[in-house]
């Protein structure tokens, strides 16, 4: 973690309250930094279902193959994270290494390896220490406890300037439930399914089946609507485990009214853990929201809203302070998708600056130039009369990227 | 133009021929710069034919738009460029810009207006002053010198270091011919058809209709396979015009034996034009040559290939000299194009790294380094046995393209 907290960061770590069945503990391990945290244990009652979704790269790393085979069985007992190493591209010894891992903490937790979770995320193509994690595990389990959420979200970032936490609560019918989360991500950042590391908590019961579609719909517009620098991580991966202990009755299905409260309560947990993480983009200055109306359709309205969002020249633009607008026209024009060129309008921090396709009679610079000059920069765009509608979250591309990616080997 | 050099220009700007049919002049107008030409008229001798390609942006600028328009009639007899102000989204006012300079130069020339190509580059959505490009046409007509390719491309620039031409000469059957070419850009490269601005003249004879698949096969392996930021113009333009003053033989049909020679000269002068882009790219310290072998087709490799040539995160550790291949790992993943990855492999400047998807043992970081921390970087990568190819060519990413594009409107 770097020392240099990020200007965008929150003032302090949140309360993260107790999850029943859930208990945490970290250490330091020295698998590749020296002296802080980077090995996280987190143990899962009996009776846990998991959801999880995965980075979409096509050379995934090893933890990422492991939790996709064993997820369809939909039990958790552990989480077993390194920072560090990410153990991908190391051949068949790497898929070794994820089950010693996950063997060692179902003998020491009484679970079935297929019932431990593991993830790593550091310097691609290089062996993880397999005999230092295990070797920990015994002191992690006797140190395991329900409060220490800062320590694990602390252990598993590796260029991160802050550790990310979030919470919220909801109710499933009459019982109240609990949604915990943790993340870590910086850089790599465009999680094409799911960003480099979060991990979700709630109490709810709520069978494996249900919990998934429930992650694939609230990862949509969190974790999927964010981007740094365009570039996905080969380990991407996002769990969300449920213990049961609530006690909530069962709902059946997604659209059960019984869930609509926790739907919004997921979908804002992991939105507030995603934006975390664009808070957090390698040399972050500003946080930018992109949203786009009048797409032909919301994937549409999407693929527009992530050309602007990665494009170097808006970013840099922004980074700059300068209301180079004509960079916004650029980004939409090459994004290739459906517009009306006659209809396209553009809003910056509320102010209109082009509309019908060109740039307004009489438009003033200053509000514009004041408003990017602040944290936090809102770009709108229409790009027709559709209804395909999204917003995606970046930041700025400053000196700070380029320094920490040309020096920094993550 | 910059006044610091980038450091992979040429030594200086190349001999250029006089070609038979082609005159040039430029001068100050003071459109947007102070104190530098950035107005320049080409003139065309009777019966020159052309081709075109342009960007693929569906914000398209005004003088892309009549280019287009006037293409089908295949004839050219002036082309008229402008640069700081890129007459891109200004409503209707921008189509009207255009034809009055196409109407002013056909006046002068005794030419028709659809005869007049029209290119801008510069700011987007600020309006073109088109009293000052017409007052300026007589002094330049009066001008007009077959040797002044210097001077015309040292007009056409914005934030490039240096200007770029190119000349080769091949045969058509007994009739010698010659090709000769200027081109700018420097940021927003990524063409998607075209670059910024490249114009290539031959005295060579070809019909229109054949000069334009000419022109598109030799698009495709040169200006369409370079990238600095990926961001893609509103104006890029490519012309190809032919006097036909070599009075050679007329070939029918592209495969036509006769136009071997000329397909692969044009192939080249056009390739070396788009390096010199590259080598002009926005911050630029390092060349960086892409190839892809094995993919399943020549346009997957190429998507694999844009993929890495695109990554921040590949071209920063470039430019930090970092051999940090994980990275190269991550783009090729991230791509979404069907690889075997269990076949991957990668060579950085000829020293293996990688094979059958993971690092070889005992591999040796120190030559590579080496290699990295010169001038120019050449990454190799094997995705599968599949016989889909592809090269591409981009630059690393530096301080020098944040401070460029955070401070300069272009």
């Amino acid at each position: 973690m770097t020392t240099t907290r990020s200007p965008l960061a929150p003032a302090r770590f949140p309360e993260l309250p107790v999850i029943s069945g859930v208990r945490l503990a970290a250490c330091a391990a020295g698998l590749r930094y020296r002296g802080r945290p980077d090995l996280t244990l987190i143990e899962l009652a009996p009776g846990t279902t998991v959801a999880g979704v995965f980075t979409r790269s096509l050379l995934p790393g090893h933890p990422v193959r492991w939790c996709r085979a064993i997820l369809p069985l939909g039990r958790a007992r552990a989480l077993v994270v390194n920072a560090g190493q990410a153990n991908v591209m190391v051949g068949p010894a790497g898929d070794a290494v994820v089950r010693e891992e996950a063997e060692a903490a179902a003998d020491l937790l009484g679970a079935r390896p297929e019932e431990i979770y593991v993830a790593s995320t550091g310097v691609i193509g290089e062996r993880l220490d397999v005999a230092a994690v295990i070797g920990r595990l015994p002191e992690l389990k006797a140190a395991l406890d329900p409060a220490a959420w800062e320590a694990a979200a602390s252990a598993i970032v590796t260029t991160d300037t802050f550790a990310k936490g979030s919470m919220v609560r909801a109710r499933i019918g009459a019982t109240e439930v609990t949604i915990a989360g943790i993340a870590k991500g910086s850089g790599m950042i465009q999680p094409d399914m799911a960003t480099m590391l979060a991990f979700l908590f709630t109490d709810a019961r709520l069978p494996a089946g249900l919990l998934q579609a429930l992650l694939v719909e609230a990862n949509e517009g969190s974790f999927n609507a964010i981007t740094v620098d365009g570039d996905t991580s080969t380990s991407d991966t996002v769990l969300l485990f449920a213990t049961g202990q609530a006690q909530n009755a069962e709902p059946a299905r997604l659209d059960d009214p019984l869930l609509a409260g926790f739907r919004d309560a997921l979908a804002a947990v992991m939105t507030d853990l995603a934006k975390q993480v664009v808070r957090d983009g390698e040399g972050a200055q500003k946080l930018i929201e992109v949203r786009i109306a009048g797409a032909v359709t919301a994937a549409s309205a999407r693929r527009i809203a992530f050309s602007i969002a990665n494009s170097p020249l808006v970013k840099t633009a922004i980074a700059g302070g300068d209301a180079n607008w004509g960079r916004l026209a650029m980004a939409i024009g090459k994004a290739g998708e459906p517009i009306e060129p006659e209809r396209v309008a553009i809003r910056v921090g509320g102010h209109a600056i082009a509309e019908c396709g060109h740039r307004l009679e009489g438009y003033d610079e200053a509000p514009v130039v004041a408003h990017i000059k602040g944290r936090e920069v809102l770009l709108e765009v229409t790009v027709g009369g559709g209804p395909g509608q999204a917003t995606v979250w970046t930041c700025d591309l400053t000196h700070g990227y380029i320094s920490i990616n040309a020096d920094y080997r993550s």
